[in-house]
């Protein structure tokens, strides 16, 4: 994702691993800093995801994968360290989906970095994935709403929900986003807006209860927001508020 | 309405006047402290109005009526204070309504507090037949989701779209409310709890965007929420979230 730095406009990912050091931007200080934290322990891994320094299924699972690659690397029990991150989450199905694929690759023999990079890299694929079906439904000129935050700040790079209007905007179609500010963590105000104005998509933030008076004026063409759990009828669970 | 003080539980009005003084609960301060702000001057009532010291558009005409009482008592100019009054909030009706009601019935020669307390009596006991009509819709044992404060604090007592809750309950039936907390200002979490807190009356603070999941799993019964403009076919306008 475009990160706006003093430096000018860097490319960042969510999560990332640098030898034996995991790092991740610190979600609990945006949008107003902008700042790295970087776990070298089971303990500070374990730490970011239940502090909520990295929030968003796919990216605690990507913080997880490489929490598992690091502890193998540092010649810790990978039980040991397993347990220690899953229990920060028990809700959170990718963190043990994570763990387990990752920990069996190590197992059977895999480069701990390597393995947790082929995770990261296969749900970053997934993101890009969703864009490109999902732009597919967005017209040219269109209003977007979303709630909460399942862009690349979730899901290492790209998002979920955000991924077609990413691809939308890539396939120079205008779009125009309504982002709930979404209660009570305000992840809408504080995430999702600033991966917009990072990207330099036009947005406005809404109040959570402005977004029935803004579809009822016919003012919103598509709604997309994230999911945590998909039925196969079609049935989803995601934040309050999606209802 | 009932006020917990550290003296005990004591009886308030949101506004009332006092010789040649105004107060009124500041309603910035709430629910964390409770302090009473006392206008001397017609200038300091406009900021009442401006700033949301008070707020509701019944409160708000109270102000208004007792502002231009007091005006009257100090020889000011009717027409300049009433211009000084009205142009703080040009949508707020009652605003409007009592500041031509009061200076019509002083310079017909009615004495100035009496003008302004036969308004404010008035809207009281409005609140009150509210109540009593509307407490026969809320059965034994009902929850009621409201939406911003329509309360006492709004409506100098008893208040409008809480009004049928006192009365339900002052009849021994059990209610539950939930409140919506009501961005982007709040007055859900702020002034309708702290009111329902103060009557011990049982409820929850809900993010707004929590509303349709409570009604979808129907669990409430009833929704009451104030309005700023009621149609004779029955539309209304009222708070954003109300839709």
């Amino acid at each position: 994702m475009k990160v706006r730095t003093q430096k000018g406009v860097e490319d960042y990912r969510a999560v990332w691993m640098d030898g034996s050091r995991v790092h991740m931007i610190d979600q609990r200080a945006l949008p107003h800093t902008f700042e790295i934290y970087s776990a070298e322990t089971t303990d500070e891994i374990a730490f970011a995801i239940r502090a909520m320094v990295v929030r968003g299924a796919p990216s605690i699972g990507a913080v997880a994968a490489y929490g598992i690659a690091m502890a193998a690397g540092n010649g810790e029990p990978l039980e040991q360290a397993a347990q220690t991150i899953t229990s920060t989450r028990p809700t959170a199905n990718d963190l043990f989906f994570a763990v387990r694929q990752v920990r069996a690759d190590i197992e059977a023999g895999m480069d701990p970095q390597m393995a947790a990079e082929q995770y990261v890299e296969g749900l970053v694929a997934q993101c890009r994935a969703i864009g490109e079906v999902g732009q597919g439904l967005i017209k040219d000129g269109a209003s977007v709403l979303t709630h909460c935050n399942a862009g690349a700040l979730a899901t290492v790079d790209y998002g979920t929900a955000l991924a077609p209007i990413r691809a939308a905007v890539e396939a120079k179609k205008e779009v125009f986003v309504f982002v709930d500010e979404t209660r009570p963590r305000l992840q809408g105000t504080k995430l999702t807006a600033w991966e917009l104005s990072n990207e330099g998509i036009p947005h406005a933030i809404i109040a959570d209860n402005a977004a029935g008076y803004f579809i009822s004026r016919g003012e919103v063409d598509l709604v997309i927001v994230g999911a945590d759990r998909i039925c196969r009828n079609g049935d989803f669970a995601n934040k309050i508020g999606t209802y």
